[in-house]
């Protein structure tokens, strides 16, 4: 399982000649062992070339060998052992643990899709039958199916280095739907990528499958991944990153000669909202469960809560004092990157700057390449004042919004921009007040929870990770759990085709 | 059933000071009676906030009486009784029966999409249950349904005045879905408009919904209808016309501070595919067929087939005399405004001054106001070399691209832009030929079809009338049939919630 910082481009290896780049260390910010060569657009080009003749065969698999191949995948990933979880935990710095749990969720993602690809609902058969009498006009034969899009680019994610990147939620979706893969992988886990994008390029040739099923490239910069979604070949993009990110991605794809469809997972502050009677009666504890979240993995995660929405009064004095206590205590956290650790340290000294803003508490400060967890806390007048409040500060700073009442609280919600998750705390003397504002809720994100934080995200049928726009590009998707499938398809017609001509499932 | 002239918003009449114009008689270019007043940006303000106060009811309208009200919708089309056809007919040139279709179609459709609400399965209700003992972590309780995107802005289609207008399919399946509509007259059938937007105010009002869950403007220009699709409050758009106006819509749409989906169905030449063994056996039989369904509605289909492609040789010269001896028969039909008889005829006089392009027959010549067929061929080559001749020329004229071989036509295939329908008429022998055609078919339209023509487009729950760009902005997604319904949901995961919180569907 050596590294050798080489694109894997179909059933091929070869060096990057487009600059080069390190693995670094999270803890330390030292280049780590091997350079990276960055994909030429020439690499870019063969790459897309491979993905498209392997689609016209791959989008034919029966099911039986899709789910198998996935399955193989996962066999494989599980395959390269203990050097994956050493590897990605220096690139990384997240600990051991977390990333095991990864792995185990990354092979439960491949395996769960193996599970709906032989399913088959995902294919959507429709069957009308005809009725040659009708009238006025006989009625004809209509059988419908999805049909795969085709070769998808996804962007590893650099807060999931095997959830969301080479063989994660994106990649296992869109190979369940019949597409195949690119991957352009994340910087900040060279080393952990091309470990897994071995193991897939070891599962397609395992898999009988044409090698251009899947090919991994690197990036100096963004040229190689701007060149891959402005291919005509690529048909769809996965990616999940930041803002300026996914909406360069978006303005690429809408320019196309033919414009494609971008499922961007961009940004959130995941809106936690404190009911009164539950303030009242369990201030410490949620306050307890808030920091807990918020301090979870350094506060990297999309549906981090990063914004806090209550009554003004002793109730959530109380919380606020629990919170600053417990998260004075929080140790720093070594960041995914220096440069993500970096816009993490900006992010809440802007904060700290602000005139409307107080700090109420930071946790112990750590190296340059460490987040120290922040906590702060304005009015409702100035978050609705200052429309920056609302960007999201991608680490372990919250912000607590103190509302006069219900219906500033209200405000505040309607100022919202769209959300992955919103949190609920909640007793029963709540219920009025909660009842209400549901309706709002769900306009405004993806996923609502109740007596719970968003972090932890279920990987299954009836989870939505997505949420409308500026949380993701297309809110009516989501990135994780089985409805992911479906971001890659799109219905077929057939008319009167004679049985013989009819693709297997709809004879 | 008088028709006023005035905007319809939610309950309420009033008339638009933004500049007039008049209904026009199709078939002699005069103004007909009535002068209808284009929306003030104020109007188009006071109806996107009225669908918006709606949308807080209606979205939450149980599926019994969502169902009952697109019933009534179609009864109090259907009251207007004859005076809607012969407005129609006045406006739009269109003889009596096939406006008669027309309607019994539109009533069709939104008793179908009632029978789809009633059915329910379009709210994707998941259930996940918890697990409070797994480990690493309880599994939580998680449930999922679609909801309803907010209210959609529909642009009526000027070639179906009843059944792609007012209260059209793009209608039926936005108020289908939960989203209240405001309708963008198409100038060309203005009075019509009126008369089915009354009538769905009527509707509106017996089944006691807020007014403003339908609103119907008229626009001098093309002012009231950016100003719609940019409102904050507008979340999705249904649009059926010219590629320029889509994707004038699309830019809007893209640019807005929350970028919304529209869905426009755009321009698309149905390419007719004439394999060699058809062409032998039923040359005479082919043409007869094609020729009826080139001038059927004077062209005016979305699905008209404005393309065929043919090996050639002697079979080729029998059908294509044939077509010619039968087109050279057909009359003039008047067409649905001057600017389309106007436009049709600019094209086909392109075609006739193309150097490439061989004139095979015209129909007979007719008024200004009236489209005479046309037939023109050109070989592969020519078609391969100038991409202006895969322009949609919106009425019944055809270009027949003569191939040297099954390489060559492939080649056609492969240059082509995507498509709302492609057409194969086979026999027996042509089975290898075809087959290995059909998974680029797949990617190239939404519907194939053998040995018939993409005019008459069922309305049921396997079709798909859709294409990749630019036959469509959005080639996951379909306008005519139940899956159309989908285009105006998302999904929403509710985690953890009591019972008693969660929406009834999921309790």
């Amino acid at each position: 399982m050596t590294i050798i910082g080489n694109l894997l481009i179909a059933e091929s290896e070869k060096r990057g000649t487009n600059g080069e780049f390190h693995g670094i260390e999270a803890a330390t910010g030292n280049p780590l062992p091997v350079s990276f060569g960055g994909a030429t657009p020439e690499d870019v080009e063969r790459a897309a070339s491979k993905a498209w003749a392997a689609f016209q065969l791959y989008r034919e698999t029966d099911l039986e060998s899709r789910a198998a191949f996935l399955e193989t995948i996962a066999e494989e990933v599980e395959s390269i052992g203990d050097s994956l979880i050493v590897r990605a935990m220096a690139e990384t710095g997240l600990p051991r643990g977390r990333l095991e749990g990864e792995r185990a969720r990354t092979l439960g993602q491949l395996q769960l899709f193996a599970k709906e690809v032989r399913d088959g609902r995902f294919q959507e058969l429709r069957f009308d039958g005809a009725d040659p009498s009708r009238k006025p006009a006989p009625k004809p034969d209509l059988r419908l199916r999805n049909v795969p899009l085709g070769p998808v680019a996804v962007f590893g994610a650099s807060n999931f280095p095997l959830a969301f990147s080479v063989a994660g939620g994106d990649t296992a979706s869109a190979l369940a739907a019949g597409c195949p893969v690119i991957v352009k992988a994340h910087s900040a886990h060279p080393g952990t990528s091309e470990l897994v994008g071995r193991a897939v390029q070891r599962a397609v040739a395992r898999a009988n499958l044409h090698p251009g099923t899947f090919s991994l490239i690197f990036d100096t910069g963004f040229e190689a991944g701007q060149k891959l979604v402005a291919d005509p070949r690529i048909r769809a993009v996965g990616f999940t990153g930041s803002r300026r990110g996914g909406t360069a991605l978006m303005e690429i794809a809408s320019r196309r000669k033919q414009p494609i469809p971008v499922y961007a997972e961009m940004s959130s502050i995941n809106p936690v909202i404190l009911f009164p009677d539950a303030l009242k009666n369990r201030a410490r504890e949620i306050a307890s469960a808030f920091v807990a979240s918020l301090v979870l993995g350094a506060g990297q995660f999309c549906t981090n809560p990063g914004m806090l929405l209550a009554l003004d009064g002793a109730d959530l004095d109380t919380f606020t004092q629990t919170a600053a206590e417990l998260l004075a205590d929080i140790s720093a956290q070594p960041m995914l990157t220096p440069s993500i650790a970096k816009a993490y340290g900006d992010g809440v000294a802007k904060l700290e700057r602000h005139p409307e803003v107080r700090s109420i508490a930071s946790g112990k400060t750590g190296s340059a390449y460490e987040g120290a967890a922040a906590l702060f806390e304005t009015s409702a007048e100035a978050f609705l004042a200052h429309h920056e409040l609302q960007d999201e500060v991608f680490g372990a700073a919250g912000l607590i919004v103190r509302c006069r009442n219900l219906a500033q609280l209200n405000e505040v919600v309607d100022a919202l921009e769209g959300q992955l998750t919103v949190a609920l705390h909640i007793d029963d003397g709540d219920q009025e007040a909660v009842t209400s504002l549901i309706p709002k809720l769900e306009l405004l994100a993806g996923r609502l929870l109740v007596n719970g934080f968003g972090t932890g995200v279920e990987v299954s049928p009836a989870m939505v990770h997505g949420g409308p726009y500026p949380a993701t590009s297309d809110g009516r998707s989501t990135s994780v759990g089985t409805l992911a499938i479906y971001r890659f398809l799109r219905p077929v017609s057939y008319q009167d085709f004679p049985v013989i001509l009819l693709p297997e499932p709809l004879r």
